[in-house]
């Protein structure tokens, strides 16, 4: 299987993130998942790196608002430039806002503070002084495993990091800048019928904001239910679509501790509605944070859960671009990625 | 004169707040600003303390959302039973969001922190056991101050802590939970026409919410721009009310480092608008955070300016309830509030 994956992402590690109650803990999305993910890939017989190729600007415009992405793009050195002292010690610090835009607030702001609690939903997105570079060579993984599964009409793996289900139309959360899975899902929509699944522990609020309204590509997120767990706003099951898209996006808020049958369960609906849109292509947004021994989630799912899951996705017989996006156990994160590739491979 | 001031809000004293970039510092609006204030008014021959009198929660209601009163009530025991660790150490910690309510999020979460980041704007109103005691005191004295101005149709001062300008109508955020300056203008609209003149540094956003569509409050602030200052969302020149309120508030955003001929420059303008319509009743939300050595500001309003700026508005002959808002530069604080107020004893 090819597998597309960038050196980029490495400088794009915050020194903190901070979490409810003005907590700073160490950066849980970190460079570390990606090197037990590559090792574990390195061990078997079948996996190929490839360099992603640069697509520009061009997909992802097509996917985000043009200022939110020039937002990510200046951040880092306007908030530098902004103060001393953080200048004097950028590696202590990460860019994230204190003031939110809530509703009632429609203005984009024209300085730094304003667009930061405009274009960011939360503190953990942290942008540092790689973060933009890290996010555009993310999104070309995730393009070009689009673009080789078009060529090869295979299945193939974006080794994404920072992930991106996160990320809406104009908004960074959750670790995501640019919605990995949403570039390609879009750049794809052009060669084919494309569906998106999220099997993501948390819900695809990005995505499922980017394509509400199209009916073109097929959006279903399995998830921890937002009435308990983050983003908190985004993910209920009466969230269906709207206009042209109603019909078209498809949420499974699952309980807290939903095991492997219970979420095997949620996967053959979704695989229905799948097969039902009988679409050219599948968009895989791989979190692996389901896992029994994930420090950010809730559910029970086993290593062989990861293999049945797998093998249902892979019996759609579908060219499947799989987006990596969260998965925070990092010991067992390769060996869980590799569980689910190896139907696909 | 009468201050009504109520020793509630002493143990409203959050171990923190968090700057942007995720800093920690301690908290700026403390006990010891009241202090300070008490100090330099018991040296005056004219100040008469008074305990306010308990309004109820009829006059809260009827200017905030009732879920977000709820929400202030219940969210610090919610916050204490949801970890051990912070129920083992409640003095340490300080509840606020890491997640926030962004556009195309209208919907109301079921859940303290979908709840916290719905009804919460910013990192600095931070929620302690004592908040929502002390934020029913500090609207008590705005109201009791209110009530004052009618039974006696002289000035009056409520010395509110927690302050209020920028808690909207269901959100709080700038240190800010209850409005306590528009509880008071919304009850006292009952008895009289009332204008509402905001003269903190930072914008009156939360009054500007809540009166935005109505004709019988006029409501005016002059403030640091938001195009530089928080809360960068709301304060704009070109915010001049919506509907029935078109046209019935208006923001004076005023440059860094304005000095006291441009900071009168402006009263003077809002001192005639106010005078056009002819109120029965001026809401004076007293900010002293336009001060020269104000750690959180940038104006250069000298002692001199604020006695100016006292005597232009006692000269509209108004009974004038003041309302106590922002002001951090504690050591000239008691001295400067002394200052504004001698006009109107």
């Amino acid at each position: 299987m090819k597998i597309f994956y960038s050196e980029e992402h490495r400088k794009h590690y915050p020194p903190f993130e901070v979490f409810d109650g003005g907590k700073r803990v160490p950066y849980y999305e970190n460079p570390d998942r990606m090197d037990k993910i590559l090792s574990a890939l390195k061990k078997t017989d079948w996996a190929e790196f490839i360099i992603p190729v640069d697509f520009g600007l061009a997909p992802i415009y097509a996917t985000h608002d043009e200022g939110y992405i020039q937002f990510l793009a200046s951040a880092w050195t306007e908030w530098l430039t902004s103060d001393p002292e953080i200048a004097a010690a950028p590696e202590q610090n990460a860019f994230l806002p204190a003031t939110f835009a809530l509703r009632r607030m429609p203005r984009v702001p024209s300085t730094l503070l304003g667009k930061a609690g405009y274009y960011m939903m939360d503190l953990s997105a942290c942008i540092v002084g790689a973060t933009y570079e890290a996010a555009l060579a993310s999104a070309n993984c995730a393009l070009s495993a689009a673009q080789e599964a078009v060529s090869s009409q295979r299945s193939a793996f974006g080794l994404c990091r920072p992930p991106g289900h996160h990320a809406g139309k104009d908004y960074a959360g959750g670790y995501c800048f640019i919605n990995n899975a949403s570039v390609a899902a879009n750049w794809l929509s052009a060669k084919g019928k494309v569906a998106l699944l999220d099997i993501d522990y948390h819900a695809g609020n990005g995505t499922q904001d980017i394509f509400y309204e199209r009916d073109d590509v097929l959006t279903i997120s399995i998830h921890g239910d937002p009435d308990y767990e983050y983003p908190h706003y985004i993910g209920f099951a009466d969230e269906t679509g709207a206009g042209a898209g109603l019909g078209f996006h498809k949420n499974f808020p699952l309980p807290k501790d939903t095991d492997d049958e219970g979420y095997l369960s949620a996967l053959d609906e979704a695989i229905t509605m799948i097969k039902n849109f009988a679409p050219n292509y599948l968009i895989l947004s791989a979190g692996m944070d389901t896992f029994k021994d994930d420090p950010l989630g809730t559910f029970k799912v086993t290593r062989e859960g990861f293999s049945k899951i797998g093998q249902k996705i892979a019996d759609l017989n579908l060219p499947t671009v799989i987006i990596m996006e969260g998965g925070y156990a990092n010991e067992a994160l390769g060996t869980n990625v590799v569980t689910l590739l190896e139907n696909f491979k």
